[in-house]
């Protein structure tokens, strides 16, 4: 196909991640990717249409900002393909906006950074509302000694400590460019945010369970340089439950 | 049994109306009361023991602050009963505050006014993250026809064009203390909030269906003093869905 011929979009989609074996189409399992795909075969007469995502995530975790590119075949305009899409993949997807890219746009290849939050209900009774979008951790956490270990691995580092031993990435070096909480006092939920060029396989997940250690007391704040400098992951605390991880944007350099 | 012998307790809970087929306990589905009776029988070694709510809600409706009653006929302590239930009710029931109440409080007879909210997503893409939870209208509202038409319902009325004709209620006379609309402007929610000393069967249901019809042009604002007036369901608009209604409060003279 010569070049000109190529009708690539870019979509940005939010996804609840409950009922999802994660992004990631599989044999068995409800996927987001394998959803989209459906629809997009059902608006183009039959058809199959790969997508390429930003990236993936794993079963039970949240997007609200998901960036993904794929390559329409047929004309029709970015209002009906959106309207198609929104029609024909179920209610726990949205798509926010779709756009006509660059025929070389990559959502993987050319993505320069992601943020994501991870969300505690830190009540000593859980919002039954709030359940499925945040994890329940209602013991005493100290503002200061969060603040503290989030300082620690903002930053270029080597993340080995925090990254699943199931990562296939050789290079564990990543930058954090801003870690921050955000309490909200009225309903007691802590917001970590996280904004980073990139993050290894359960980075997030292992970094907030193992402040989460540090802020309830059952280690000390001291311990989060140790920890990153170990470059071992039995070094760091639980990987921390999927449900308060949300992907919230993807940028991309213009 | 003397009444210096029973111990009847007051509970306040929260819980996610999804997955329930009502409040109700009912030969076949998931029920909030079922589900709790169900935990009291386990905490009372096997005996039943029957739960008396301020009333019921119908299948999807939400509560964040539903009251009722029940006697516990043996020695435990509030903080170890209060302890039970949450620990042995599911994720989408939590029990916020348990009390020791009168041995002649009544859940029901003595409640002396409700609050409930109903909120629409106006966005035009819904948010899957408000879905369960909010219902999604996406047109054009005009907040001065809600109001306006909120106005017309304050008060003592005559309710039966808002209620459901399955009401077995003879008298339809409610007085509705404040009726408000509340809108987020940055994430295009609307929550009414209806507050009275009572609410017939669907009555916010119907009240806010007709509502929106008004807001959003399909009616004139003028019609809401006619429906009001008619006493005839068939003047009034449709019973909107379920899940976008919630029940915050309970209330009781001291």
């Amino acid at each position: 196909m010569s070049e000109e011929k190529i009708n690539r979009y870019k979509a940005t989609i939010a996804y609840d991640g409950t009922n999802f074996s994660g992004f990631q189409v599989q044999p068995n399992g409800r996927t987001v990717q394998g959803e989209i795909e459906k629809a997009l075969m059902q608006i183009n007469k039959g058809n199959f249409i790969r997508i390429h995502p930003s990236g993936r995530t794993d079963a039970g975790v949240h997007a609200s900002g998901m960036v993904f590119h794929f390559d329409y075949p047929n004309t029709i305009t970015v209002d009906g393909l959106m309207k198609g899409l929104n029609g024909l993949t179920p209610e726990d997807i949205s798509f926010y906006s779709l756009e006509k890219a660059a025929p070389d746009f990559h959502a993987r290849y050319q993505s320069s950074g992601k943020v994501y939050t991870y969300t505690i209900d830190n009540n000593k009774i859980p919002n039954p509302f709030h359940r499925l979008y945040t994890y329940h951790h209602p013991y005493v956490l100290d503002k200061n000694c969060v603040e503290t270990a989030l300082k620690v691995i903002e930053g270029m580092h080597d993340f080995t400590s925090f990254s699943s031993t199931k990562s296939d990435k050789e290079n564990k070096v990543r930058t954090i460019k801003r870690a921050t909480i955000e309490i909200d006092e009225e309903t007691n939920i802590w917001t970590f945010r996280f904004e980073g060029d990139g993050f290894l396989y359960n980075m997030i997940r292992i970094l907030v369970g193992t402040i989460l250690e540090i802020a309830d007391g059952r280690r000390e704040v001291e311990e989060m340089q140790i920890i990153l400098e170990a470059k071992d992951r039995n070094a760091a605390g639980a990987t921390i439950a999927s449900h308060g991880l949300c992907l919230k944007e993807v940028h991309y350099n213009e």
